[in-house]
């Protein structure tokens, strides 16, 4: 019996941050930071983040650009109860489909707010048509499904917890393992041999990282791939040219 | 005498931040909230952050995307001297001219490494035909102007002296003023009145941030504008519904 070799391709994923106040500097994004890591954890590699503000045209634009190129799309920002939250309008636009009163999220709203569910805060059961409900353990008003968006609120430990009810649906096929090592030598020193040990490993991905904080000179060297073997013998080799400059 | 009410028009910019470490999870990106926050007080609007792998081909379409729409472009990173630093490169493809080696950037590297100046830290001499250095006090090798298009480090504190370098040369001819108003009621609760308050004032952005982190209602809302006149009507306005909640 012959063992098929099959090649293994590794799902994407792209980013879309919603908010003026990221753009306007009141805002430190951590949302793209923190699903990068976990995504790249369960495999899946993370090509394009992007932010953009809170005008239909451009969440739809990101959105469909987005979408179309990579296995998954996330979205954090915008699903609230005030006037600047048009995300999800925007998914329903991006999709060409209708926005209406979603009757599941309409109940968890319901039983939530009870007397106090105003006009505006009914506007969070909106939902583009067949979406598929992400709940919200922290402050009721779900996130949704539409295909493969995934639309998240944008307050961060929200955000944390939908994408740890949805995480199970994440297909990765492949792991990326990951190596880093810390040199006390310039970048510049290393960095044509660095080159050559790239070029004779094109399924490892090598990075180099230079630390300008001490005064000493200092840098990290990244390696990332699928395929541990490969990633244990381009890290003999990187060690090996280490030891060449330390002696 | 009468005095021609002439419309500002509000200068605006894109920043596009070039690095897998981003992508990866390894490393939060800084550098485009600080340059956000930058640029918002010299009065130019963000409108919209990219961050794109150490790929030509992805780098070249977020600038020719983003310069073309925006007065400027900001990007940072991949302009050292290792093999995944191809950002120069991909400016000269993306502007379809060539990369040569700059003769001033050349003799600031020969000053700087003497004899140590490789082939891999030579390549930080070359850049798009007629750009313009952007001087780096901290590690020499400097970056550049292309047109409206600024190429700056990845390294926070080399990034920050290079826009400290340029600074001069954007023109903001509008002043962005903001207000905050810390709030302790839920932003549900006041949302269609925030809405109406919206409405009737197009030339302010009013925004609404939940904070869910205490075990009462918070929310914090910001009024941003050109025009002060406008901002104070409205925060009076804001105020004065904000009261009406109180009672």
């Amino acid at each position: 019996m012959t063992l098929k070799h099959k090649k293994i391709s590794i799902p994407s994923a792209a980013i879309v941050i919603i908010g003026n106040e990221v753009l306007s500097g009141r805002t430190q994004d951590i949302n793209s930071h923190w699903l990068s890591d976990q995504l790249n954890q369960l495999g899946v590699r993370v090509t394009e983040i992007r932010v953009v503000p809170d005008i239909e045209e451009q969440i739809k634009k990101a959105v469909n650009e987005l979408r179309i190129r990579n296995t998954y799309l996330f979205t954090t920002g915008g699903i609230g109860p005030t006037h600047d939250d048009i995300t999800s309008q925007s998914i329903a636009a991006a999709f060409d489909i209708p926005l209406v009163l979603h009757p599941e999220a309409h109940e968890i709203l319901k039983s939530k707010y009870k007397d106090a569910l105003n006009e505006a805060r009914l506007g969070m059961a909106y939902m583009p048509e067949k979406a598929s409900l992400i709940a919200n353990p922290i402050s009721a008003a779900p996130g949704f499904r539409m295909d493969n968006v995934f639309v998240f609120a944008g307050v961060p430990k929200i955000m944390q917890a939908m994408f740890d009810k949805i995480q199970h649906l994440i297909a990765s096929s492949a792991k990326i393992f990951s190596k880093t090592i810390e040199i006390k030598i310039a970048e510049g020193d290393i960095a044509v041999d660095l080159g050559r040990i790239q070029s004779k490993y094109k399924e490892v991905e090598i990075g180099s990282y230079p630390n300008f904080e001490s005064t000493h000179a200092k840098c990290s060297i990244v390696l990332r791939s699928t395929k541990p073997n490969l990633l244990e013998a381009a890290l003999a080799d990187v060690r090996k040219m280490i030891r060449s400059y330390d002696s």
